[in-house]
């Protein structure tokens, strides 16, 4: 009995077209990635499950993909486990790999490993499938694409100018215009929750700052208060709603308002010399907002934070992020390097070129000669005028099978094949080929020999 | 405690040289895939189980990483399964999903799904990584990428035409002259045993002679003895033993040892138009061999099966394979759907480029140019230039750290960087830059408007 057959839900099939997309995108991102001096590497789908556990939380110690031991995998399995039946205490017995995560916790081991054959700093890039078991929703998937570079080693500000120069290179080669990246300072953050005294309240400070847009400010204020801030505490926060509206003067009025925090002035000097660097040098389609509600992953940064929004009228997330973080590697027993990394977000990225018609046309282009098939002897006669095409890297086919003009037309034209060649009977005799071009239908008459012509003509 | 980390045995970390090494060979396969006419599809890494299983045999059953349910999975558990304690019989009850083993039964899947969007003939290419759960050895991996180019649809013989052609762009391509591609048909296997009077023995028969080139002619005779083949028949095979040693004129021999065999003239017939009509087109570095001792998935294919040799005096089994096929989707319900493919076995054709020392000098050369770094003044005059000579999609980098001059040089050294630029206090003030030349050790001064001059030179 035949199967009727279906993909496991989350995951996608992509047709040409889709590849198609998908690769221009990420063949922009990695040519960006090797101009700016970033390297690639690759690391297996699946890590040791020690690697991953305990690494992004419980939450995602959940979501982990495990894969199933080979072979007669319950003989090893200790009877007084086996005999509970949970699911939790059976898995470290009859699973050790499971898929990758992320790109950042294998870029980690990969360092710690790789110690001796790295020249530090390593600026590492990273483009690879990862997998989590989330609940699949629009736009989020159990299998999808990170795009990430990082720099690990002796830090320095222009690492963050850099990265964003390659944002601003990326969305400029991709002709996306207005992309906004949002810059903020976790330094800048622990000195707001010094400065109105609630140090102690930091997380849930910029988790509730974090949804101004949102909720707005009373919404923002009652949030915070729900957290245990106090009324003056949130009162002397005041001044940062405002400026959240107003982004142009925002580092002024930062300054003044941190100017009794060390750490918050170190971080508010760190932003100036990043906008400041920034300004001479120039961005091209992006613009540089610093924006003080930004929170992202408050427990893993520790420098210079950064989030890219679409252009506005986009309906769209966030289509990146990025951020300077200490100690990558502890965890693996490699002390002390630090790193300043960003991301790409794929699919986003393919939403929004897709939702503005910023693909271009000859992307989808796959073949951009068809022969027609008019019977073995003329499909003869033409293979070795495809075979000169091809060898010219011209992407060139002999429709392969001998079927009725008609059905060979259509398939041109469903493949968005910009020319046709005829070689039929009378064109073998005369040893010519008819070019069709299928968009305004003109044709044009070559000699065999002169197959040059034609050729430079495409 | 920090762990140790380590991966999976039979999987690997790819470093930025090794990454270079296999785009360079997978984006030359993927070229040569578009120019003549294929078009990608990429499919999801996991199946569901019963997409995959039954599909490779009892060994490839075995093999199927599967994945472990996620959430509390022994929950759905039937207590009886539970309690029988048996690794088979309870995989299917926590396990819905397997990592790909191959990509021709996800194309198979894809092509039933899809196949109200598909024109055929569909040529298809699909270049992902599939995983084997595969005792490790020598040049045998657990995770590998697959390369395959397939037609499905109307067949025609210039299809297998066309992918002999393709092998040889390839490997052209590669630079890679001396490899052979080794021809044989199904229905010449089959008109053999016919004719020899073992028609019921053709998988035994064929399975012995393929190993004429390892255990001699007394081997075969003997295993095909052992399998139960008559004297009578294996010493009507005799004229086989001695062709496969005089190569140039098998298809004659051939044809005078099938001429009582319609199937075996059918399988005849095919080759020689293969072969004639590739002796018309010409191949580049490739040659063509009619080797009737190729047996190859026999009870897969149905037609013309192919096999590449590496270049002699290089110790390597095949670099790649492949062959027509008919019924590919019935198992999943798609009747009468045949097609030819071929494949490039990527991890052995970078063990035959690399012992012959084949890889471009540029293909690990991940950096053009770098600036020195003297220090934040000079480093952010440097800035502007660097960002011109990336927007000439140069790459280029600035040490990111402000190190000791020798240390730099040993990274540029390291990295088999071509130039490094000097723009140090002095360079500075003067507005130019200085230009070593790592090859030779020459210098050129520059100024910094002048710095077209240097992009021109590269």
């Amino acid at each position: 009995m035949a199967q009727k057959p279906s993909i496991p839900k989350g995951t996608r099939d992509f047709s040409p077209a889709e590849v198609a997309k998908r690769n221009y995108i990420i063949e922009t991102i990695r040519h960006q990635f090797e101009v700016f001096g970033f390297q690639p590497i690759e690391t297996p789908s699946f890590e040791n499950l020690e690697t991953l556990m305990g690494k992004y939380g419980d939450e995602g110690d959940r979501l982990i993909f495990k894969i199933l031991n080979s072979g007669d995998y319950l003989n090893k399995v200790e009877p007084e486990v086996y005999a509970q039946k949970d699911s939790a205490g059976l898995t470290p017995q009859i699973s050790e790999k499971a898929l990758r995560y992320d790109l950042t916790v294998p870029f980690a081991r990969y360092v710690v490993m790789h110690q001796h054959e790295i020249d530090l700093p390593f600026k590492r890039y990273q483009i690879q499938p990862v997998w989590r078991a989330d609940r699949p929703q629009k736009g989020r998937f159990r299998e999808f694409y990170q795009c990430d570079a990082d720099v690990v080693g002796p830090g320095s500000l222009l690492q963050e100018v850099e990265l964003l120069q390659l944002y601003d290179s990326v969305f400029s080669d991709l002709g996306l215009n207005g992309v906004c990246i949002k810059l903020n300072h976790r330094k800048i953050l622990s000195g707001i929750a010094e400065v109105i005294g609630a140090g102690d309240k930091l997380i849930p400070f910029t988790v509730a700052l974090d949804k101004l847009d949102k909720i707005g400010q009373e919404g923002v204020m009652r949030e915070m208060s729900a957290a245990g801030i106090g009324q003056a505490a949130i009162e002397k926060a005041m001044p940062l709603f405002s400026m959240a509206k107003d982004k142009q003067n925002s580092l002024d009025v930062l300054s003044e308002f941190l100017k009794d925090s060390i750490v918050g002035k170190q971080g508010i000097e760190d932003l100036k010399f990043i906008a400041e660097t920034i300004r001479t040098l120039e961005l091209n389609s992006t613009s540089l907002e610093i924006d003080v509600s930004l929170a992202r992953g408050l427990n893993y940064y520790t420098g210079a934070i950064f989030e890219v929004s679409a252009p506005e009228g986009v309906n769209m997330g966030s289509i990146g992020g990025g951020g300077r973080y200490d100690d990558l590697t502890g965890i693996f027993g490699l002390k002390d390097l630090s790193g300043v990394g960003i991301s790409f977000g794929l699919d986003r990225i393919y939403l929004v070129l897709e939702e503005l018609g910023l693909f271009p046309e000859t992307v989808e282009e796959s073949v951009q000669v068809l022969f027609v098939n008019f019977g073995e002897k003329e499909a003869l006669a033409a293979l070795p005028l495809i075979r000169k095409m091809r060898g010219e890297g011209i992407k060139t086919d002999l429709y392969p099978a001998d079927a009725k003009l008609q059905k060979q037309f259509k398939y041109a034209n469903n493949r968005n094949i910009p020319y046709v060649v005829l070689l039929g009977k009378d064109e073998l005799e005369q040893k010519v080929i008819v070019v069709k071009d299928m968009a305004n239908g003109s044709q044009n008459t070559y000699a065999w020999k002169d197959l040059q012509q034609f050729i430079s003509t495409l």
